[in-house]
């Protein structure tokens, strides 16, 4: 449950991304992180009120427009988001006054993003602040925002100004000339038009306000339509403003501006829209979620990337997903082989109709790619290596430094990676395979698979001397190298791809005469063509060494200079960044899996090359010659499933959560451009096809599973040919054999297929497997204890109070704050942190230091801060309760633990009362109860008395050094919250309580104890 | 006084631009012509209320930030312009509701745009609209604007919205990040910045409103604050809405948007501002003006082109001036040979002050310069071709299509086009000559010449074999030929160089010694760089034929492919366009003078190769085989100077006016691209040095000159060494022949040297001119008098009233369409234009056709009519007065004309009335007066015996065919207004009266009387 690296803020639990923190460092890529969208369009997870820096986003599927070198984009829609508060003339913004709470959350369960803070003004108005927004999958042309106001010092004047701004920017450039806009009864409509693609976009938007009275204003600054509100806001009194928006564009209606007043007019409440919307939701996850018990942030991470990819995928046929999905600027929106071979399977087998869409663009756009072919002077269609809604090619020719005078870059891959037409087709065949698609693939998939066969025939060159077709000039799926001649992967996709045209065609002319003649006159084939396509692939160049299986990347690649990654070690960039173009182009290191690749492809038949002497021969040459941690994104995932299949479980492990995280902990730097599509496909591979081992036969899909180790449970569903499969595979038992630093286990499975629907395949009876595996054990404890409690022992939980149940600390830094604001005393956040846990005379002492004053002023002072310590907690309530707290109370309060509280505060039941919670607490044990404060063990061992219980029976939660201190010195268990600094001396650490389970700590004590034995 | 071609609606007065007509089409170009500046920003000519495809920018000099493919350009800066007018909810707009009066005026002696407009809107409501604006020449800080709104028909609410808009556009691309923005007193302010650069810009406006009650209210939409005012508008009262901006950047200071607030918070009102702008610029002109009489389209056309250059010249030293000046996007605000080559010299010998900045800007970029040489391998500093605030090298390497497949093209300027550094070295050395400024010599300009020849001394190469210096690898002037070797040009420019830069060596180790070791030093020169200076200087291979005079461009060029231009015509684009970048390669055609160039450039001094003989012999070669009319717009000025030389008085007025009339009549087609800066720095040397045949001698400068054809007196003043010489050149008799097409004029010149202040230098004396000279005589009548009247028997005007003085014309059309639709018949402003000039019954006639009405039915109508019309003529005032009306009436009563009203109207005394111009009219003819109507000459007739003139001394003024033949049928003279297919059988054709003077037209009607002779 730790997080760890560049996202120390996130807690993930089951279903919702929690973020506690908000770094102004982090801003772009947790906009990234944050997306929410579906099916239809995109929004970055951007605040309401807007930052200089900020770099909102709504991309719509299909809305792309002309901009230079790289072609064309997907144009940033104008932004349905602006949301700005005025409170009593102040803006809230979080660079100004004071953030007294902030949280974040990201429910997948229910695709809504929403944002809790309190926020304290620069002149001391203090407000709860609760936004929200969805986006449809009702409805895909709606969206929903909502923000609640709540005063909770002040009453005053608040303005709320809700907005759409007509001026989004790609990297500062507006792809949108104002065409019109307008004013209606609630709200205001906007009318815009890209400049070049003349798409036009209508948006029109309502708002309305609740808890108050207040008028609404409309502004109709060009292009920038405001309704504002002015109202006077009453302490504690929540004021809730909703703003819905319609938007159309002319790609799907010729009246955008029109259809999106009319809808915007006939729409239900914003509850009724965000109820439909959750029910779909909740219908999507029926069949897409895949459970995994033992390792919660896994669970939570597989999630988050089948999430980003459900709201990624257009529900309409003729456009793609981009490489980065809907959620940043890289790749401008362009569409890769990233979608049919790592993002499509999940599709095929969980959303096929979705699958077929993504395949259907691949159709609509044959014509861009025979104008490429065409252009390129072959003949049939040569899919672009980057496209968007022509098909045409956009991958940019040159990378142009703004250096007055450095060199330009030549990008190669428009003209030499050409693998792609052999890839699509590939996602084409096994789509079929996955649904008995008849329909599709005679009226689409045909052509695909035929016409590329056709460029193929068209690209090869056959060697007199040698007898024997050969590829030339390409880039193969390692783009390391730029220029190479017989690519075996490139060279093997092909051989495959005229196998399974012949087969096609043969299918087709058996099966759909008609079509098999339309398309012959269409595409020029003639039957003999099969002869011919047939010599090609007999005669295709492949380095295979059948005595060895290892596999020659391309001609001369064993004779580059080779290479030792672990000398370049540790680094944080790629090899190619290290070692220049060039540098890495003349020796043998991979960007990505290549040959790998070709046999993680030929892995699902089992095809020529793949079998397991090839597999780990040419594991043991490539994957330490390949960049795997700053090459390509797309690689981890596939080493992953490799690696299980190879046994070797940490490396398995290690890779897939590399893959799992990349954007949840930007492992990679670059989450800021988007989401990784790919890898967020590769995941599902990896779970289902990897770890799973998922493989899907005549007689259905069959499960050979290697879970990774610490996972119990691993539950999903799949459809095949029309019937959906559901696996459910556990471990049965999980006997644990610790060495140093790795643990080993021994897994065995539980097969249960389950038949739910009338639709479900047959029972799968699933083999044993016995391969051992091992991990890196990732949280050793760092203290040792001097009692060997053991865990199933315990039957109290003592907690802290201030930094454990609430954020009283926050409270009482304030009253200290001004308290020594009166005196003259030098005191900020920094040197309250050294007033954790103690006392509040130590507190005192600390912060006057060497000052002169008499007791009775000291007991003044500690009078004075008390007084607005109770003034400010009176506003408290339960929704003070920090985050996970009250769930975690009751679990403890079912499975029948006692429950006490250890605080130094003399405030302590006020606190308690405040919060709503005296009917949860045993037992208070506060500044009242003893002499001695912590660290001394008395306030916990005092406690433990009022519970009736030994201290090896109760576990404290501290936030404190010296509450840790005082937990450990009376023998207890202790959980530190908060970072290592402060509290890793407790036998378990975490962030915070959200997410945190007593089933799930009461198994990590326990590790703790067998650990200790 | 004809317009032509693309301008057809531009009226030229002595000193104001007027266009009569908005056409959509031009609107791009129209912005660029109606540019306004003040030296530190231009401002183009956009609307006030803002269109979809309009292209406002606001440039300020030296705010560049950077852009992909050309590394930095001009940012355009928040846009100040924005004023909307909302007239009872009806936004004020030329493309909605009707425009029944237009007219937009640039007055460049005040620097001040103004547009007047009469708009009805959709809803039938009428209002009087004029726009002022100013950018204060008095204080470069502040921006005025002004709006005046006067109801013609209606009392009702109006809404004025004056913004400052935050998003302004580089071709979508806004350089602009928000900081910040708020509110205050009278206004608002707004805080930017570059995104790369990070240059802040401060802005702050108030909005001040007089004539009504109405309280203004601030929007605060984020970019985009607003003032709104909503009042209660009553018919004929004018209310004034006055906006006035200061803006400010970073460049020059370090608190912008405090110093603009600050700034602002203490101007004095918008009169104020405005008067003492006035004076500034009536001071400018005082120096800068040049008069010239004779041809009033020319005189205006170089008034123009001064104009914009002083509004386009910094006043700050560090900067330049882009090609396209302030005032488009062309060229991105890039800094060319453009400005040493083509405008410095009106600015050394008008404004030395500003030439002397303008050079200083290559003193202060000399760094750039010199990191371009040294990553260009060579020594000292190459200036950058193109070049922006640092004064590295910023010339695009790329054309990039956005074409999926089209080949990008490379740009080969930035690495071959050198000849730059010897240009600014020139420029260096005359602003010297002709200042005397030994100090910046010594400070700057010494450095720039000694460390340009250190580059060329690296730069040269030599050949063994020949013996001889060579350069290979260039571009020369003219920039069809990309690729070639020892072009003459540039090899003796940088021979003059040399020279020179030896001459700057001994002239400052004898006067400023401790200087001359500092640049020694600086620049690792030593004194004998002057001997190899010298060798270069005298082996440099210059293609000269001594026998001949006719000089080689390059190595090869007569090799070529010879080009017969006349072969191509017509054509409407360029020669490189027709025959692709290498066919332009291999051929014998010239973008632009090249030889020609240096033999120009080489006059001044005349300095080898110039000599007439190798002038006539290079001009008969190159002049044919140049590209003048599509290629570069550099070229036509300097043509036209060499034609002039040449006694080709055709030839040189003809390249001329192309050059003067570029972008008033935009006839290269991209004026939208913005100003041709060089062509308009061209303009003036063509009049002063070559029209005006000034030579700057040691004695001072004299006058040579061939005054064109038709220009009877040329007058302007120049500095010289400290002091001003004033020039007034005269034709002393026109004494002219005529031939069938042909006109030729015999002119003599009166020199007339004049001595108006101490600093003015001796008189000059002029010797006579004899040679002959030839020009196209433009306007032959079309209509062949009956009777041979003369015109200076003139002694009467007779004007018709509707469409003439004033514009009831429109106020019938609108009648009659009340009446039409009232009955149901179709009628439009198309059927309308059948109604000029005949009676109200014949009108009547025309509208009803052969609908069956009855007489009395007919008098009913005709009553009911005119019950409308006298409705709207009784709001009508002077300001209704046709423009140019009231300045010729007045013209005529000095010169004892008398004159009388010739109108169908039976209103035409309440209309004169009206107008305010009974005292004027000594008779009115009228729709009582006679029975017969138009084309009947009766009314004509009867008001000549009212003034008691015989037909042949009267002049009718008409704008209706019926009329025009009237007139004729009465034997006298006539002036048609309006478009020759309507008035072509008048004597003179005019657009209006915009601008007529009486002495023109007594010329012109003379002319006709001559030619008749």
């Amino acid at each position: 449950m730790d997080t760890n690296g560049r996202s120390r803020h996130f807690i993930y639990t089951d279903w919702i991304l929690i973020e506690t923190q908000f770094d102004p460092k982090q801003l772009h890529s947790k906009e990234t992180v944050f997306t929410i969208g579906n099916g239809y369009l995109g929004t970055r997870g951007s605040f309401e009120e807007g930052y200089t820096n900020a770099l909102p986003a709504t991309f719509i599927h299909g809305v792309y427009d002309d901009v230079p070198v790289v072609y064309t984009e997907l144009a940033n829609c104008p932004d349905w988001l602006p949301l700005v508060v005025i409170v009593n003339g102040e803006r809230f913004r979080l660079d100004q006054g004071e953030i007294l709470r902030y949280d974040r959350q990201l429910d997948l369960r229910q695709g809504i993003l929403s944002r809790s803070l309190r926020w304290r003004s620069p002149s001391g108005k203090t407000i709860d602040i609760h936004f929200e927004r969805f986006a449809s999958l009702a409805d895909q042309h709606i969206l929903g925002q909502r923000c609640q106001l709540t005063p909770v010092d002040f009453d005053g004047l608040i303005e709320v100004q809700a907005s759409i701004n007509g001026y989004p920017e790609n990297q500062g450039f507006n792809h949108w000339e104002g065409l019109d806009q307008g004013k209606t009864d609630q709200g205001f409509w906007l009318y815009r038009r890209t400049r070049n693609s003349r798409i036009e976009i209508g948006m029109a938007a309502k708002t309305t306000i609740s808890g108050t009275e207040a008028a609404l204003q409309f502004n109709s600054a060009p292009g920038y339509p405001t309704t504002s509100a002015n109202f006077f806001a009453v302490s504690q009194q929540t004021v809730t403003i909703e703003k819905i928006v319609t938007v159309f564009t002319s790609r799907e209606i010729d009246t955008p501006v029109a259809t999106a007043q009319e809808k915007l007019a006939h729409l239900p409440d914003y509850t009724t829209l965000l109820d439909a919307h959750k029910q779909v939701w909740d219908k999507v996850w029926q069949q897409s979620d895949i459970i995994i018990e033992g390792d919660s942030t896994a669970a939570f991470a597989v999630r988050y990337n089948l999430f980003q990819l459900l709201i990624a995928a257009p529900r309409q046929d003729d456009i793609s997903i981009p490489a980065k999905t809907l959620s940043g600027f890289g790749y401008r929106g362009h569409v890769f082989w990233d979608t049919e071979i790592f993002i499509l399977p999940f599709f095929t087998y969980v959303q096929p109709a979705i699958a077929r869409n993504l395949l259907s663009y691949r159709y609509h756009t044959l014509n861009g790619a025979r104008r490429k072919a065409f252009h390129d002077g072959y003949k049939g269609a040569m899919f672009a290596w980057e496209s968007a809604v022509t098909g045409d090619e956009v991958t940019p020719r040159w990378s142009l430094p703004n250096d007055f005078y450095a060199d330009d870059v030549r990008i190669w891959c428009r003209d030499r990676e050409i693998h792609i037409s052999a890839d699509i087709a590939y996602a084409v065949w096994y789509y079929w395979q996955a649904t008995d698609d008849d329909e599709w693939m005679r009226d689409c998939g045909a052509e695909i698979i035929l016409d590329t066969a056709v460029f193929w025939e068209s690209r090869v060159e056959f060697n007199r001397e040698s007898q024997q077709y050969e590829i030339r000039g390409v880039i193969g799926a390692d783009e390391y190298h730029e220029f190479v001649h017989n690519n075996t992967f490139t060279n093997r996709m092909v051989q495959w791809h005229l196998e399974k045209a012949i087969a096609v065609y043969n299918w087709l002319e058996k099966n759909f005469p008609e079509r098999a003649i339309e398309l012959e006159q269409k595409l020029q084939l003639s039957p003999e063509q099969r002869t011919h396509w047939q010599e090609i692939a007999a005669k295709l160049l492949i380095f295979y060494d059948s005595s060895t299986g290892l596999i020659e990347q391309f001609e001369g690649f064993f004779q580059l200079e080779d290479i030792n990654l672990a000398d370049y070690e540790p680094r944080d960039r790629s090899m190619q960044a290290i070692l220049g173009i060039e540098g890495a182009n003349k020796r043998q290191v991979l960007k990505q899996p290549d040959v790998l690749m070709l046999l993680y492809l030929m892995r699902q038949s089992e095809d020529f090359p793949y079998n397991q002497k090839a597999l780990q021969a040419n594991w043991d040459y490539y994957a330490p010659r390949t960049d795997i941690t700053y090459g390509s994104s797309l690689g981890p995932a596939i080493h992953a499933i490799l690696a299980s299949d190879l046994s070797k479980s940490a490396e398995a492990y290690e890779r897939f959560m590399q893959a799992v995280m990349v954007d949840l902990e930007d492992t990679r730097g670059n989450t800021a451009d988007g989401i990784h599509g790919a890898s967020a496909g590769g995941i599902w591979q990896a779970v289902i096809l990897g770890f799973g081992g998922i493989q899907l036969t005549e007689d259905g899909p069959i499960a050979n599973p290697h879970l990774p180790p610490g996972w119990t449970r691993l539950k999903f569903k799949l459809q095949w040919r029309g019937k959906w499969h559901e696996f459910d595979l556990h471990q049965e038992q999980v006997a644990q054999e610790i060495t140093h630093q790795l643990e080993f286990l021994q897994l065995s499975f539980s097969p249960n297929p389950q038949s739910q629907s009338p639709e479900l395949g047959s029972p799968v009876v699933l083999t044993p497997h016995d391969a051992g595996s091992s991990v890196s054990y990732p949280n050793s404890p760092k203290y040792q204890m001097e009692t060997s409690p053991h865990s199933s022992d315990i039957q109290g939980f003592i907690f802290d109070l201030d930094g454990v149940l609430t954020d009283t600390a926050e409270f009482h830094y304030l009253a200290w704050q001004r308290l020594a604001d009166q005196e003259g005393i030098p005191f900020n956040r920094q040197a309250n942190e050294a007033l954790r846990g103690i006392s509040r005379r130590a507190s005192l002492m600390l912060i006057v230091g060497d000052r002169p004053y008499s007791e009775a002023q000291l007991e003044e002072m500690m009078e004075r801060k008390n007084g607005y310590y109770v003034d400010l907690i009176q506003n408290m309530t339960s929704r003070d309760l920090s985050l996970g707290a009250i769930e975690l109370l009751n679990e403890l309060r079912q499975a029948g633990i006692k429950i006490a509280i250890g605080s130094a505060s003399k405030n302590a039941r006020t606190v308690v009362e405040r919060l709503g919670i005296a009917d949860k607490i045993d037992a208070i044990a506060d500044g009242y109860s003893v002499q001695k404060p912590k660290p001394a063990p008395d306030l916990f061992l005092y406690a433990a008395n009022l519970l009736k219980l030994k201290p090896e029976q109760c576990v404290v939660v501290e936030d404190a050094t010296a509450g840790v201190e005082a937990a450990l010195a009376a023998g207890m268990w202790t959980v530190g919250l908060g970072p290592a600094e402060r509290v890793g001396a407790a036998h378990v650490v975490l962030p915070n309580l959200a997410g945190v389970k007593w089933t799930d700590l009461k198994a990590k004590l326990n590790s703790i104890t067998t650990q200790k034995k």
